[in-house]
């Protein structure tokens, strides 16, 4: 697909093609869509994308995406403020909530540690997580990264900066998934789920 | 999904979720991925998307996008402007173009004839393709529309407007696609292959 019939086109192609799983075969395919809806759809379209990210606040407490200052989960009283479960992104607090599950709040540090990136722990929310555990209202700390390289080394950071706090220090359980064949399990996450195998009667009791 | 942080972001998924192809977990997933890059980078984006949709221009004699009254294709002396390719949208346009096969000329219907839809002959270009025909400068027609219901009644709509004009007119060839398996082909297309077979010297000058 070269030989675009107008530069708008080809700049909006060029545009939608940045998006992630967006290649410029699809980006084609939204131009034309847009092009064949009336031109106020588009207008609607671009203002809602424009004044989310203009228009976006971070929540001060979790740094979680929010309308108000502190975000409804923090402020919120039903939950257990000395529970918190730290995450990479705001797209993981949603996932966490959608399972109905945890009842604590969240603290969003914005990535991992990521020397090859050049990202270290203050270009994250990393200090105040610290900061947050000092103030002295956290009792556990539950760590929810992604289990890559840098996801582990980002735990171990905050392990080593939160010892002699008095907090504890908790990580998500790794295991074959529910509804997952033995058979097709993965080798490392078997072999994990073995090393870290619960009670039985524990586990009738969810 | 239900639970989103903040109206803003809702909103901008609500609107990510009517382009094709896109529901309302890969609408977050760009929504949140927008969120992460630069404000600037969403002016762009959203500029680009409006600037398209206000600034298109359809050519006046094929109605393909341009940027200009006639579109590049029309008004290039190297092309054929007494072959006429009949295509239902714009991307037809840029699929065939891309095949490097063809040296004639398009005219864009705009969609096909569509009883169930409301969409009669009316709505689409079909009267400028006959005027265009009646103009006399056209020797042939080429119908280029999709192989379903709408697209052959739309076919047999052109041939009965054009009968009585001396104009040729002509379908693409429907067949099994090269590449395919003999044994893996719909055995309508299949059918119609042996129907419609060509000679093999004659196959043998492609």
């Amino acid at each position: 697909m070269n030989a675009y019939p107008s530069k708008l086109v080809e700049r909006a192609v060029e545009q939608l093609s940045t998006l992630p799983g967006v290649g410029r075969k699809t980006a084609l395919r939204l131009a034309l869509h847009l092009l064949s809806r009336p031109p106020i759809d588009t207008h609607t379209f671009a203002d809602a994308l424009v004044e989310m990210r203009d228009g976006i606040v971070y929540c001060r407490q979790c740094y979680n995406i929010s309308d108000t200052e502190l975000c409804p989960i923090c402020s919120s009283p039903q939950r257990d403020s000395s529970t918190v479960c730290v995450v990479q992104h705001v797209g993981d607090v949603m996932a966490i909530e959608n399972t109905g599950q945890y009842r604590g709040v969240y603290h969003v540090l914005g990535g991992v540690i990521s020397p090859i990136d050049g990202i270290g722990p203050d270009d994250l929310k990393i200090p105040e997580l610290i900061d947050r555990v000092r103030s002295g209202s956290v009792r556990e700390v539950i760590l929810a990264l992604g289990t890559t390289m840098e996801g582990d080394t980002t735990n171990f950071f905050i392990y080593r900066s939160l010892s002699g706090l008095d907090v504890r220090l908790s990580v998500i359980a790794r295991g074959v998934a529910i509804g997952d064949e033995i058979e097709y399990a993965d080798e490392v996450t078997l072999g994990r789920s073995i090393l870290t195998r619960t009670d039985f009667d524990q586990s009738l009791s969810f």
